[in-house]
């Protein structure tokens, strides 16, 4: 039989709503919401009440943008999927969409299955996949329809990093031409790598071996570069396109003008962009290294504009790409050679505590706040309303989040399984007290009461914005 | 004691959400929200449950633009409060915002008494008002403050109308300056009045009286140079603006600009600049003069910016600017002189169903139907979650839609007190069926069960849109 | 019989080439060029022969925007058309174009007689007269046509000075749809004229008299606002535009985007507003007054759009303005009241030097020198090919100058009838030696030796930049 | 001794000035202008007196962009540089600058030594040379210095033809970055050539094999897109830019963008956009073969576009890209598969009147006409002001030009090489009459007077619109 549980007296956030109401589930889902003190309300009883007055009743985070364990520049990611979706969860994401990998010369199927046995019976929260193509030809455009058939719907391409993952723009307009076909959406990670390699090559000749060159050499020209380039290419398939870790300026502003256009391109940020900047990656010593991933962090000024998009909505999305690599031993395979130092920092844990601080800073509001993390993301990639909103049917991922606690991020005290913080020291306020996944409490005023292998692979539909 | 009202089987759609839910109403509000078939919903007893099986639950519209009433050239809008909104109850639409006239030379005080004493007792749905200032000085703008506090948050004022509601840039600046203080919300009718009016005597002059001039006359031009001077006016002064009836491509192109800018820029249209255009101006004989008001139609290819507009959330509201005249008496005055015909269209009963209609053409989503049309309108203008939106808490105000039913639109059959219809002959998939008022049930399966004075005067909180 | 003048040893500097010529002069005229030491050179002999080796020989400057003798502000512009044209002269300017002005309630016919008497007999060097229009009716428009068969083909309106110079977007767009018809080029002072005063009422109740407040008031968004109008009203007329006194990047940009779209729109900068900035309007005391005009100066940051804009060809002529104001007596009737400071500044004499001194400095090529500042305004006004030029055919309005010499800028030095320099104590590069007017030498190499009188009225055709 | 020759009583007409002068002659060089019937003029003798009378004087026109005797898809284009130039000279163009091809795996010098020993002696006018680099690496880069030195100071890249002349956004980079250090100009075959061949391959597959899907798959986008690309890469190597064969309303866009920040990018465009449309290359049976070209022709509505970008110097020359296949035999090639059509039309002789027949028909004036043929490819390749103006000092490129004369252009009456012209039967209005090259008379009255090997090889200096 059943478990009842019934989240009482708190506030409940979505994207579109701030609800006084208490919320009834029931086999793993959300039932009913009923106005704080109604009738309705008073009548129902529950095997288990959460008390949630003076809190916050949010979705649980949907982030759309995780590497667990990606093998990268000879390393592995320091997160697996045990690590990493139990540190989701206590940053209070129940939804992760990670990106399985094609390998150059082998089948899209061999990749998923791959990511599938890494990941299977590990989960402390429900997953998805991306696919990465790294060698699109016509078996592997073939191997989207029926990826999609399995709820992999969205494909990554990269622009960047020739001899790995680079596609050229042919192979781009036809797994774009594909995707127009098959519902498929191409995500892109859009920096012009062909050029930017040049550029590194003559650092490093010039002795500019520094983590700061890494953000030197990636310049914002060339991810302004390739996000027009991507946006006229899609154009040119009919197809629609969302970018992936936006972080200049100016690439906001090539989404800005397509989207004015009513062009379906969508632009998603990370935390990193929004919190930290190349002062990080110039920090004295080593310690930039920390900071180095691509697209690159920028200076400051860059921002204002990053905030600007995601109140105008030209950006839409804010996900972690979290890829974390220990500093010790692996940012360190870099020291002397910026370009050898693994690209990714490690963010699943904080997302939404940071994107509430910046509802504090009064960047967003609360309600955009469940938008850009759990409503959109859900919407984005074929989840919703399964996940990323609360009402009658959607899946009982639900956070307790306390607004008044405050909490100062840290190495000392995060779960992720690496051994520096990006945000270390930061304190910001707002805090996970309570995570439901499916209605199971896998963190239970703060303490972690799930398991691996609760979570479960979830499939998903094409995007939802688009007809 | 208070009825329970039960709505059931039907699809609830939000801005937000699509959720096959039961609708508990008590006193008057949305007190609970269940899964269909969930032991929450099917524990619920209620005094009267409606049948909404395959059909849509919506929030009743709000219609943020309509004149009721309104004397202009020496006449007066056929429809005043108890006809206006018995029709727009007829139509979908729960909630007006009309527009209490300042005449020059009087206080804001003496209009907004003057509105109260028309509406009050009269209206079958509820309503609130804005202000019209046609007379900006001093005295008015420190009226302004006060009527805030009553409720009236928000202010119209006219670049176009040269002598009876125009206000100069000066005037403009002082009003907006005004508002960044207060929290009012400045309306503006966006047309360089000064330059239309040599224009049209110009015309008029060449012996070009016909209905069709007055589209020629009121040029595209003179409005985006209109919105491009109240967006400057409005950063001069820091304060927010919503631009009304917007119609021309050119003018979304700058609210579109402002709007990438970061700036709190909101733009409105209407269904007339959606589905008619200057060919219905062009109407032979004097038929044109049905289709006079100002901003004019557009040339055909302009619906295309607007619903594009809408899409992008470059336009964020759709509005009725209802105001219509009986051709018969009315808009006769103008025969032989386009500038006599008095300006306006009926509209209020049409308006939820052609922007259903605008679904099943593929224009737009069913959410964002009721976000331009409810949700949106609601946040705009200080109503919401009161109005425009089904959560726990809200006003009961709700629409069983049947989406597959047809209907011919036709001056026989509405219910505006108006001698022709703007879409006379269109048929459209989808109908009103039954419509609750703060749990009222005022339409019921098509017949009117409400009465002149169940609608009450609804104070307002300022716009939603800023912070 | 007559003289016979032959310029040897120069290199010949125009808008479009740089030529080491000999320079024959007859009757007033250029008659013919030849290379240095060519057998056709060597062949000329001369009744006067003037050495330029070593010298640029250049066209005499055009400055297309001086008001000598212009009341404003209750007092008048010291200098008069002798001192002011004699400056000129001094300054490499061999023509000027000076604003006659109708007063309200008095026709074209008597302003231009007024200015006409000014003149005659008075100036060193030739001269034109632009119309200013302050009370645009059905007279005077029928006046614009005579006036350009006079050689009169420029009017200018304001969009400022409200109760004084003002015209209404009405008045604005009937002269604009005259000028379609007649030829002639309307002239822009573009600043919302309604808001700034506003503003300027505001600041002076808030106690903020200073000059800099000037600046404050007068708002960027304020002139792009009323370049953006101007450009639009001019569409809807189907006439060309010519902006004055551009001083704001946003009104740059502005006219960029008209230029681009391949609008007959043009615009015009000034000297202050490439070499000055608000610093120079925030100096202590009351200094800050000598640098009082409108459009304002802005902050420094401008300055780099102003060259751009020059370089771009989105800003095509650099006239000086010339309005001046001694600081004892004139200037000094704004002491606690900013706004009674009379606006203007001296610079008829600084302009050809200033804009060398931009050419040492990089901004320009020594062509775009000439074209800004003797071929396009020629061009523009109606004056070419007898100004603005050497070849043969051409007026011989020549300057033999030094572009190795330094100056210091000074008050006590300089030709101007006013009691301070707006650049007192700059150092220059570059300096005139020898002015030639039609063939007659009115500055021997730093010697007056011209006379009132000599310059004569010269009527102008249309904008040489239409059709 | 030399020869002194004088054009007698013609309008002498450059980019700057219209004059009403002769010109005298001596040595191959401009030596004077004088004022017709000036004394100065009177005054002269000449050996040879050419009466211009009711003609126009032109500086002979400068085609930038030549391919004599291109290998080119298995075939050569087929004017050699005797024909070539011959035909040059009799459509009134006395310079032009051909390119000299570097094939993969061969030096610089290589090709530039092939490219002299076919025009050694051959041409009938002066002529220099650009460098096609095919195949950019450090040796390659090297050598760019040094043929700057020698007067070749323009390199072509490909962003189209992969696997041919193709290269990639690195190799583009690193020759940007070396011409930004030693004064090159980059020249662009702007198309995204890799996603092009996408488009061919698939459109052969679905057997579209007619000579009109060259202009469909050739996307206007993806000349957009690549356009774009080269901007961004020219700002990261700080280089300026030249993009040939502008034919897209989008380039223009982009170039245009580009230029309104102020960076130095150049557009070239050919008189094939300008008068011809995929009309011609839809003509029916395998007629449209003749029109193939890359860029494509772009549908009609495209022209007006670039006579736009003409006149608001968003574009700022027009070379022909002659580069003539003959009907027989060579475009045949391609029947029954479009890709194989050889690229490449007929024009080098028809420029100069085409462009006569746009100042006839109102698109660009007289003088812009010798600025965007004569006088700024002049200057932009380094050959001022030897080429492209009149004045003393300059090359006596001459020609004696009838505006009032007509001609039908037809392959039966040119004298390029090729069995067709592209456009056969069209009646212009203007005709070269007489043609100087360096004081000689090659044409004369519609003889042709000259000789191969008259011509001479002629370095040029760096461009000249950088500082």
């Amino acid at each position: 039989m059943s478990t009842r549980t019934l989240v009482r007296g708190g506030l409940v956030i979505t994207a579109a709503e701030e609800t006084h109401a208490d919320v009834l589930v029931e086999e793993g889902r959300v039932v009913a919401l009923a106005a704080h003190g109604s009738s309705a309300a008073e009548a129902w009883t529950a095997d288990r009440v959460l008390d949630a007055t003076g809190k916050y009743v949010i979705p649980g985070g949907v982030d759309a943008h995780t590497h667990m364990e990606l093998p990268f520049g000879g390393t592995f990611a320091s997160d697996d999927f045990e690590t990493g979706t139990r540190a989701a969860a206590w940053g209070g994401t129940t939804t992760i969409v990670d990106f399985a990998v094609q390998t150059v010369g082998h089948t899209l199927r061999e990749g998923l299955d791959a990511w599938h046995a890494k990941a299977d019976g590990k989960c402390a929260i429900d997953y998805g996949f991306h696919m990465i193509l790294s060698d699109v030809d016509d078996s592997s455009l073939k191997e989207m329809d029926l990826l999609i058939e399995e709820g992999v719907t969205s494909f990554k391409l990269f622009m960047a990093y020739p001899g790995v993952f680079y596609s050229d723009d042919g192979q781009i307009l036809r797994a774009m031409q594909r995707s127009s076909l098959n519902g498929g959406l191409i995500m892109m990670h859009a920096e012009n790598g062909i050029a930017i390699d040049v550029l590194v090559e003559q650092a490093l000749a010039r002795g500019e071996t520094d983590p700061r060159y890494h953000g030197e050499v990636r310049k914002v020209l060339l991810e302004a570069e390739a996000t027009h380039r991507a946006i006229q290419l899609a154009r040119v398939a009919g197809a629609p396109l969302y970018v992936v870790h936006v972080s200049a300026e100016e690439a906001v502003a090539e989404l800005a003008a397509a989207r004015d256009k009513g062009l379906p391109v969508f632009g998603e940020t990370c935390p990193q962009y929004l919190f930290l900047s190349t002062d990080n990656l110039a920090e004295p010593g080593f310690e930039g290294a920390k900071y180095v991933c691509s697209t690159p962090l920028r200076p400051r000024e860059h921002q204002a504009a990053l905030w600007r998009g995601l109140r105008t909505n030209d950006l839409q999305v804010v996900s972690t790409d979290h890829c974390p690599f220990c500093f010790r031993g692996q940012k360190e395979l870099g020291r002397g050679d910026f370009s050898k130092i693994p690209n990714g920092l490690p963010g699943v844990e904080n997302r939404m505590d940071l994107l509430h601080q910046a509802v504090v800073d009064g960047h967003i509001s609360r309600r955009r706040w469940i938008e850009i993390a759990c409503a959109t993301p859900a919407r984005m990639f074929g989840l919703y309303p399964k996940k990323g909103t609360i009402a009658p049917g959607t899946d009982a991922d639900l956070v307790i989040y306390d607004p008044k606690a405050t909490q100062t991020l840290s190495a000392e005290t995060h779960h992720m399984n690496v051994d520096y913080s990006a945000y270390e020291g930061k304190t910001v306020t707002g805090r996970v007290e309570t995570v439901l996944s499916r209605g199971e409490v896998v963190i239970d005023r703060r303490t972690f009461t799930g398991r691996a292998g609760h979570g479960v692979y979830t499939p998903r539909s094409t995007c939802q914005y688009l007809n």
